[in-house]
């Protein structure tokens, strides 16, 4: 599929209309606020291909298994809502639907500075010629508020009938996953309820009301109004005369029982209603454009002299900013965030959490983090059901429950839990802030330790501790002896924790039970842990017999084989030396304070060439290290192959959703990559631009202050836009700032 | 669940009705004649929980897997098909139900001399008592021939009607199996014809006829016939008085498009109706049983002092004859047989054709072996779906097509091919025929040494050969490196295949487009294999790391997480060092010629405590490993837990259908275990009885022979019963016989 968006610094713009990758365009143009939001499908009836979706956050059927298993005994999918957008448009009675019409015009718009999506059309009819406006946005301010604008005009006089409703979709499950409650309409506000459907697992039901309010523009000759089971629906017939024009403002107001009592939902749902019909929609886009302009403020970067990118990293924080902005700890980041709706991983701690520290501020990370330890008791559950000690975080989740469909991963997949300790660390490194580790974080570290200490077993044969039967980052593998990634961070999860548990309080320790003894057995599994190496060529071995694999590089398979995943049989992909991501280098990324660059660079020389990077996660950290090597020009060409990933479709499946923890890889490559910050004893700034690139400027929020760092081919500096003076280091060198 | 059959020599019988363990009960009870068969369910009406089940050789249909894979597409399952035994009784209207009558007495009886199975039971009702008897037959003779003799009796006037018919059950398969196209009666033969569904995968559909014709017994009063599509049935009425008998015979002949050409399969059906009906039940029943009288005599085994293992082993002969007979050569012995419809899998080469070899004849086991050759071409289809050359047996087969339902051991358990290859040598061995190895085994064995020789890989760190991502015979394993099974195996296949190549014609050798090169890359493979193995302690490692595992003993694991299988997650299953069967001595069993004793003796020493025997297939091989280094009690501990697996229900699984692999594994334990067989230059026995058996004797077909082995506590004797004189070795001492 070939890409389809202008390239431009604010907007992604889709100009004509493109119904062959109407999926992937619907993914791209998204919009969300966090608590809700939708692809960028279209408002009126559209036949053709398409994937509408709405989702709200955090509310999710679970689903049975194909098969009865152990573990996990189910899994889970984010419950796509009722159709909120639907506003279907007759003209002369016969509906608008732009699989059918002669389009003569149209473009479809996100506005990534306002967050808004604008649309544009023009179709010819027999009669004459039609225009049609949108624009929607579900605002950054009011979190259930969803506003469409519309308005139509022709070139003849005509009947046009505008019918905005909140309907049921056909859905294509077997099972439909809502059942609808209740449904009214009561002078302007119309609303529909709907429960998520019954489950045999006791995960609870979400109730969800939608409230349903219209401000019609021109002079209406008929309005009627209608509700039931499928569908509240308003109806507004004008009778239209050239050079005028009318519409209508929609406002739909979604509440859910995530956040109300059962008998608050509705009236939650109906004021937000009364409130958008008193304040109207000039001033409710107004107020959401502001928000959007302050986030930006803080989080904005800018690049000079490659247009691509700079489209790319912004569209990265918006879509970022749109599916979380760190207010509700209850919520995280799922891999598709509400454009496919996707479930949490372990790459929300690992990739997301870094800009969100930088990019949207401590309380938000501090959320972010708050999700595990939230979900500790469930995470407990996890390690039981495995008969093991301690916890185990989800490889995906939508409550705290494992829900990963394969078996291999919810079981063999375990290095996941370090990532949420890593968390713990990075968070405490870049904030200073050590109240979060000491109040909770010490928690989360403590579970994960217990669940290592039970998980490993001592080798009598090679005197050391192991773990055997686990699938690393690095899925091209399965059930294999001693991943060194998983190794590697496990030693360091339990070192760490040793330490951290006898720095804090008594109290602290005696809430967790945790003993002296204990604390001495992390640091036994700890200091004995078996990492396998080739001792003379200094290089980690991804897992026990993996340096006996025949050697091939990624630049060797045929482009009629790739993606190696869709093109080569399981049993094939995993035993070839070709992998997915390369975790060594992963472990060595996450670690960085421990490894030095010579052993980095020799890991980097000899796995860089077999990664096929099928995951898109691991371009960014490649990136990073490849420029953190001085590796400057495959640095930037990691990065292209990632960094328009979905704005270009480049891996083929846009059409089903954003990646999500790609796009946060783009800003990671930018900011640890580029412009190369890290945390040592200060901030410190090694940047190394790519040639194309003229300037980078980017804002970063760093222990209370609001800074903006400035690149350019004379060179760089770092300016305090507010809070405290700072010492920082720039190419080696401290400065005041 | 108990066991609930009486232990006889002969006889497998049920005494009193058991509702709960129905399923059981009806496994245990199958007939079959290689060309039909099905379980000891009740003619009559049963309303209980049960499990009826009438499968035909062959006959079988693709079902889409769950997901969609690569490879296999499809799985399949066997054609349950109609009803066949049908017979309902109503006494006084009211139909006879052994789920809801008042039971006074019951018993079912599997006589194996004669093959029959015979039902007998009486039923209290409000006006007096019923008795019924039933006996039923698959002919030995002819193929298609079903036979059911009933008889009715009370002790009070009533009107009794007998509903012989073919019916079409209803399925619990959400799509039904059969397309029903044609039912009609004509004269005194109803027919009807059904076919296999249709399917997405060109698996040819097949077509089936059922006619039935009925002798009725005493004066009937009321006589109809009906035919449709679900049924054809007789209605025949008597008017009974105490101390008179009525009942009738009825006779279904089952005839398929895998024997006939459409237009005479259902000319085929009648026609063995008409010959039934003309020659009468009791003719067809002697015939039948002098046949079966046949098979004993080559075959039979007696164990005086254990009636248990008597019992035992006439089971075992019973049920693989039943199976098949080696008539041939499209079929083959599916796991479950004819009592719950499984696929042929790798253990028929490995365990039942030794016992065919021996008990039934040259012909039967070169039908067994020419299976696989039929399939080279499904085969090489196999490989190549893995991009691999040469050919991959299917781990599961109908058709030669691959079709387990597990990818993992469609596409890592390759180790199977091996055994096919085995099968050729241990026939040669066995027979002293070269002629099929020379016409048709070398086939096989030079494709599966082409696969190897791709499938194989080098490593340039151990500069030995390898082979990754497997899972042995073993398969509480996956995806491993070296499994010793695998490897071991492989090198012998290539050296035996390239030593046979060398002995096979030049022509042959062209045939094949076998090379010098060939041969010779087939014996550096084979010398250059990598054998794990712990060099201090002389003990081969199933597969590398495993030396690592912690270290626990089967014994050690509480009684209430046994089955491991059900009881513990597929992850600690994976990475205990627990193993569902040994498959290094599987390797040292297949390899006894290249194995001296104290090598298996360390490695038994090491592996069986670790062995949970989950798979009943491991027992015998561990039950004649045992008596080979002279641990007798050991040996007869690991056979009594084996031999009346099913009889006993002993896995609580035999209601899905009987292990047939594991009933061939019975007659292997006595033969090469207890009695010592082996071949060596000649046929030799050093025969251990184990102290409870008085003596041992059985037949044995050898090389145009047949013999009579005769052990006691005072010594052992070869008859020659037919056949030219021959030289064998007892207890290492030449003998002529």
């Amino acid at each position: 599929m070939d890409a389809i968006f202008k390239v431009d610094p604010w907007c992604i713009q889709e100009t004509g209309l493109h119904r062959d990758q109407m999926r992937y365009a619907e993914s791209v143009m998204s919009i969300g606020n966090g608590h809700m939001g939708m692809r960028g499908s279209f408002e009126e009836t559209y036949s053709g291909d398409h994937l509408a979706g709405n989702y709200l956050a955090g509310v999710w059927v679970p689903e049975k298994t194909e098969e009865a298993r152990q573990f996990p005994p189910y899994t889970g999918k984010a419950a796509d809502f009722l159709n909120t957008i639907s506003l279907r448009i007759r003209i002369d009675k016969e509906e608008v639907d732009l699989a059918e019409e002669q389009v003569e015009m149209f473009t479809r718009t996100l506005d990534m500075k306002r967050g808004v999506l604008v649309r544009e059309f023009t179709i010819s009819r027999d009669d004459g010629m039609v225009n049609v406006w949108f624009e929607r946005f579900v605002s950054a301010v009011r979190p259930e508020l969803l506003a469409i604008r519309c308005r139509v005009s022709a070139d003849y006089p005509c009947r046009i009938t505008l019918l905005p409703a909140v309907t049921a979709e056909e859905s294509d499950e077997e099972e439909p996953l809502w059942e609808f409650s209740d449904a009214d309409e009561d002078g302007d506000i119309s609303y529909i309820t709907a429960v998520t459907r019954e489950n045999a697992f006791g995960v609870p039901r979400f109730t969800v009301s939608a409230a349903m309010g219209v401000i019609p523009f021109g002079e209406v000759v008929k309005d009627r109004t209608d509700a039931d089971e499928n569908e509240i629906v308003r109806k507004l017939s004008f009778d239209f005369v050239p050079g005028d024009s009318v519409g209508c403002d929609k406002f739909v107001c979604v509440a859910t029982s995530r956040d109300h009592n059962e008998g608050e939902i509705l009236n939650s749902a109906r004021s937000g209603i009364t409130a958008a019909l008193n304040e109207g929609f000039e001033p409710l886009i107004r107020e959401h454009a502001r928000e959007w302009g302050r986030r930006w403020e803080k989080a904005d970067m800018v690049i000079d002299g490659d247009e691509q990118a700079q489209q790319a990293v912004r569209f990265s924080l918006f879509q970022l900013f749109s599916t979380y902005y760190g207010e509700d700890e209850r919520l995280n980041i799922g891999a598709n965030g509400f454009t496919g709706g996707g479930a949490v991983s372990w790459e929300t701690e690992a990739f997301c959490l870094p800009v969100y520290m930088a990019a949207a501020g401590r309380s938000a990370a501090q959320n972010l983090l708050r999700y595990r330890w939230l979900h500790l008791a469930e995470a407990g559950q996890n390690a039981e059901a495995l008969k093991l000690p301690g916890v185990l975080f989800p490889a995906k989740t939508f409550n705290g429950a494992e829900c990963h469909e394969e078996q291999r991963i919810a079981a063999e997949g375990i290095h996941r839990n370090n990532a949420a300790a890593w968390a713990v660390f990075n968070y405490t490194r870049y904030t200073g802030d050590r109240t979060y580790l000491e109040t909770y974080g010490i928690d989360v570290l403590t579970g994960i330790a217990r669940f290592w200490m039970g998980r490993v077993h001592y080798s009598e044969r090679k005197k050391q501790y192991m773990i055997h039967g686990v699938t690393g980052p690095n899925e091209y593998e399965c059930n294999v002896s001693n991943n060194w990634y998983t190794n590697r961070m496990t030693a360091w999860e339990l070192a760490y924790t040793a330490d951290e548990l006898e720095k804090v309080s008594g109290e602290k320790r005696a809430e967790l039970g945790v003993t002296a003894e204990e604390i001495a057995r992390m640091r036994e599994i700890s200091r004995c842990m078996y990492l396998p190496c080739d001792a003379d060529r200094k290089i980690f071995e991804q897992q026990e017999t993996y340096f006996d694999r025949e050697r091939m590089t990624a630049a060797q398979v045929p482009l009629s084989d790739r993606p190696i995943a869709r093109n080569w049989s399981r049993d094939r992909i995993f035993r070839s030396c070709l992998i997915e991501q390369a975790d060594t280098l992963l472990g060595l990324y996450f670690l960085e304070h421990l490894t030095d660059r010579e052993m980095l660079r020799r890991n980097f020389d000899f796995y860089e060439p077999v990664t096929v990077h099928e995951s898109p996660l691991s371009l960014g950290v490649h990136s990073i290290l490849a420029a953190h090597l001085g590796y400057s020009a495959q640095a930037k060409t990691l990065f292209d192959r990632m960094a328009r990933l979905d704005l270009d479709n480049l891996g083929g499946d846009t059409a089903d959703g954003l990646h999500l923890y790609a796009l946060a890889g783009n800003w990671l490559a930018v900011v640890q990559g580029f412009a190369g910050m890290r945390i040592k004893d200060v901030l410190s700034f090694e940047p190394q631009l790519p040639e194309s690139w003229q300037s980078l400027s980017f804002r970063l929020g760093y222990r209370g202050r609001l800074l903006s760092i400035e690149m350019n081919r004379e060179g760089s500096r770092v300016i305090r836009l507010s809070g405290e003076p700072l010492e920082i280091e720039l190419f080696g060198e401290k400065v005041l700032i």
